[in-house]
Order: C-alpha cells, then sequence, then structure tokens
C-alpha cells in the first residue's frame, strides 16, 4: 500500500456562516486532508502538533480511520492552535476574528521512521521553514505537494520561494496564484508558477471549480452546484486529500491519472461545504464518493458526433 | 435544412477595454448569434432593424454566409441602433456610455414568409413585446430559446414574465438569474426560473463557464482558459448561437444533445472574445472549431477506472 505524509495544522476552529455559527470544533489543514485521504486505500500519517487541551475523542477520530499519528506532537502544558474566522453573506470571502498560534509557534515537526520513504507528501499551509523542514528528513518521494497561502507571500517570501522550487505540484486559490505572479491571467500566472519549479500547478476557484495545468496542458474540474453551500471552512484542503489520496492509491503519476485526481479532490470538496467544519467528512462513506462520481460524469460528460 | 430564425438587435458598437478602443463598428446580439450559427449548416434568418447609415458591406457580411436578412428592415432616412461601452480591468464587467435606440425605438418586427414555421427560433436580447410579437407570427416552432437581460426586468416585467412562460429554453447569466428569481444558489434560481415556463434554464457565468438545468439533471461548459479576454462583447450572443445552431443543425433536441449544444456554444464564445467585435468570428472556420472542439474534449473529459 502506497504511504502518504500528510503535514499540517491540527486545530480548533470556531465558524460563523449566514446558516449559525459554532463553538471550538476540530479543524486545521491536515485535519480535513486527512479525513478526505481517509477515503482511499493508503496508509497515510499525520505530522503536526497539538496542545494538550487537544480531546482524546478527537485523537481517536484519526485513529480509527488507520491515520498514523505518532508524528503528530502533544505538547505538555500546551494549548492548540485556533482560529476564528466569520464568512460573508456569499460565502466567497472571510474575516478572520482572531488567529491564536500556541504551540503552532515553535512547531519542529519529527518525521516518524515508518514515513521517512513516503511515496507522496501533502505540505498542506504552514510556515515554508516548516514545510521545508519536513522534505529534508526524506528521502526523495514520488510526489510533492504543497499548499500555500496569501499570508506566506506577505511575510516569508524569500522563503516560499524555497519551497516551491522543491515541489512537483502546488495547489493555491485564484487570488492568491494572482499575487504570487502578478498576472491577473490563470494560463499566464500558471506559467508564471511552473517557472518557480513545479512541474504540475492546480488552481482552485472555489464554487467555480480547478484548473490543473502541465506544460501546455490544461484540465478542469468543476465544482458540484449546489443549493446550498454551507460551511467553505476546509474545502480547499479536502480537495487536496482527495487529490493526494487518489493518487497514492492509484500509484499513477500520469497527467491522464491526475485529471482524475483533481475530480476526486472536487468531489471530495462537494461533501465537505454541505455541513459545518468536518462534520460530514466524519461521516462520509465509499459509497457516498462513489455515487457523487456519478453525479461529475453527467455533469461534465459528453458525447459529441462530428458534424 | 433545418431553419434557424433569430431575432435581435444589429447594431453599431463602439467599445473600449484595457487593450484599446474601437470607432463605430459591427455589432449586436443578433449578428452575434448569426454569425456564429453560420458555422452549422442551417438556414437562418435574421429579423431585426437597421437605419439608412447601415453600410452595405456589413449587409455583405451576412449575405455571404447565407443569412436570409430580408426580414431585416432598412429605415429610410432613419439611424442604426448605437451602443458604447467601458469595460473594467478585470474585463467582468462594464459601464454603458452611451445607448442610442434610434430605429430600434420603433420596431415592428415582420417575420418572412418563408421562415415563419421555422424549427428553431433565438430570441435574443430585446424589448419582451417584440419577441411575443415574433412569436404570434409563427407555427409553433420545435424550440424556442430566449435571451433576455437585467434591464428588461428593471423596466418591462410584467411583459417579460409573459414571453418567459411561452419559450422552452432560457439563456441569462448568472446575476441576472439572480435578480430574476431572488436566489443566490443558482440551482434554485435555475429552478425557478423553470416554474415560470421553461423547461431548460442555461446560466451563463462568463470566464466561469456555462450550467443547463433540465428537471433535476445539469450540465457543465467550462469557459475555455485564455492567455487574454480582449473584448467580451458579445460572447453570450455567440454562446446562444453556437448552441442554437448546433440544435438546429443535428435536429436533436434530447438533454443528451443539449450537452452537447452547450459545449459548442462555449466553443463558439472562445473564440468572439480572442479580437474585438465580430473580427474573429467573421474570419472564423469550421476547421477552427474543430479544432478546438478537441481543446475542450481534453480540458473536460476523463476516465476513471473506479477504486
Amino acid at each position: 500500500m502506497s504511504k502518504l505524509l500528510i503535514v499540517g495544522t491540527v486545530a480548533f476552529d470556531a465558524i460563523e456562516t449566514p446558516f449559525g455559527k459554532t463553538d471550538k470544533i476540530l479543524g486545521g489543514a491536515a485535519t480535513y486532508i486527512g479525513l478526505s485521504a481517509s477515503q482511499f486505500d493508503v496508509e497515510s500519517a499525520i505530522v503536526s502538533v497539538v496542545g494538550e487541551d487537544f480531546p482524546q475523542e478527537y485523537l481517536d477520530i484519526f485513529r480509527k480511520r488507520n491515520i498514523d499519528i505518532s508524528g503528530t506532537e502533544i505538547v505538555k502544558g500546551g494549548k492548540t492552535f485556533f482560529w476564528s474566522g466569520k464568512y460573508h453573506n456569499d460565502l466567497n470571502s472571510r474575516d478572520t476574528l482572531d488567529t491564536q498560534l500556541n504551540v503552532l509557534a515553535d512547531f519542529n515537526p519529527v518525521v516518524p521512521e515508518g514515513f521517512k520513504s513516503p511515496d507522496i507528501v501533502m505540505l498542506g499551509n504552514l510556515h515554508p521553514m516548516v514545510q521545508l523542514s519536513v522534505l529534508e528528513q526524506l528521502e526523495r518521494p514520488k510526489l510533492v505537494v504543497l499548499d500555500t497561502m496569501n499570508f506566506w507571500m506577505d511575510n516569508t517570501w524569500d522563503d516560499l520561494l524555497k519551497v516551491i522550487a522543491k515541489v512537483d505540484v502546488v495547489t493555491i486559490n485564484d487570488e492568491e496564484a494572482r499575487q504570487l505572479t502578478n498576472e491577473h491571467s490563470l494560463v499566464r500566472a500558471a506559467r508564471k508558477i511552473a517557472e518557480m519549479g513545479p512541474k504540475y500547478v492546480v488552481i482552485k476557484k472555489g464554487e467555480h471549480g480547478a484548473l490543473l495545468f502541465h506544460d501546455e496542458q490544461i484540465f478542469f474540474a468543476p465544482a458540484l452546484p449546489l443549493e446550498e453551500v454551507f460551511d467553505p471552512t476546509g474545502a480547499g484542503d479536502t480537495f487536496a486529500g482527495g487529490f493526494t489520496g487518489y493518487l497514492a492509491h492509484t500509484g499513477d503519476l500520469s497527467f491522464k491519472n491526475m485529471k482524475n485526481a483533481v475530480i476526486y479532490g472536487s468531489n471530495l470538496a462537494s461533501f465537505c461545504v454541505e455541513k459545518f467544519g468536518t462534520e460530514r467528512m466524519q461521516e462520509l462513506t465509499k459509497e457516498d464518493v462513489h455515487q457523487r462520481l456519478e453525479d461529475f460524469k453527467s455533469l461534465t460528460q459528453f458525447q459529441i458526433k462530428l458534424t
């Protein structure tokens, strides 16, 4: 079975959307990535850090799904990273209300022995130097995928470029791709990102789908049109988990199969937004995912007899 | 050969985009629809009105493509409808700088004898009562498609609802669908529009593609990701021309074939925006369209072996 190493935050989130408001609930990039990737038969591990306040029942959520959390440090007396945000009415943008780094401030990732030669590494959104330090502990994996955010462009530009140069795939949202490259056209932005190192670029456009770029080839996966998006938190990470989980499961890293991985990413993300936080992802079954694949097929596949 | 009746404006446009500025050039909804539909083997006619100032060379553009313009009235001493607009930097929105209705103010459409029982009617954006008056001159066509705009929602709401009740397909952009239904979710908006009468609803999202709704089925066609959109004017009408031209050509009005029609609509529209006004559409060949169909296939089609 392929090994998937996931690096990222495991956190508490407090979320407000037009539909409601949560107390501190389970969140974090690595959480969403791990839950999403667990829909595939892969051996996965999360390298992260939490505080002593992190409840046993949350740890059990990972263990029950055979996600190795021996590389997730529990800091004695420490407090878990906390993020709080409020979405605007159209759910396309949000304000951060509070960020408490807590144990994340001194996070020094240690990859467990069993995961030092993973097949695929998913570097979730984190300080670029932390992402880099993980890569330095590994034998070169078959594929390294990196997600990042505007925060690191604003604050750690040089470090970010260093880690981008070392990865195979970058997943990034549209506005961040524009910020990173100073190009409005996503086709040009993707080309510029590829010039920084990665052979593949995935640009996530939220409700408008995701684009996969490789050389001069482009593939597009729509988001599933939903009656209601309940809470967009974690959708991008869930996409990344579906993308890397499918690639790890199939072991096929061709561009053709990456198209499928992008479809699976969109598939998984379409569930994530249906309920608050990780709720929908926790109850998700393989049957749900298979059924939704059929929805994606009828949404996008066509048969044209040439005229 | 199937007959396609096109109703809409034939006009002068003056356009300003971040890339440049035109004098009065050929424009109008029926113009774009006609040029686009002429890529298919269909017998088409344009019902419209122009002034005496409308140049012979523009009329020849239609005649050369075997578009019947006997139903396009040339008003002696009249001036052609003129629209002028300026696009914002991201090309997603624009300001209207000038609108001179001229001969359009008294437009009384007369369908030529040979087109009183067309197979398909494309009612381009116009006063809803003008659209209705065309329908009243016809034997019931196999398919009636209507395009409209926010202007008619603001000013002629009741008339608009009357004509919407009589058509099979509505094509409308996302913001207009939201305005028409007071629903943010496009899935819900499409359902509400269908309740007004049309069995099919196409929601155009510009650079974010187009959605086709029918009962509980949804199909999505992306816009082709382009390095540069030069001038979006007419893209929606070009989409409508590709959609109806393909349906008229194939004569197959099943939902399955409407998926193909939406792909052809996006295909044609992707050319329209490459140059100013109708320039790209005038030089377009069937070979170009076939080749771009291959681009759309590699952009959207995938082969997933179930896991």
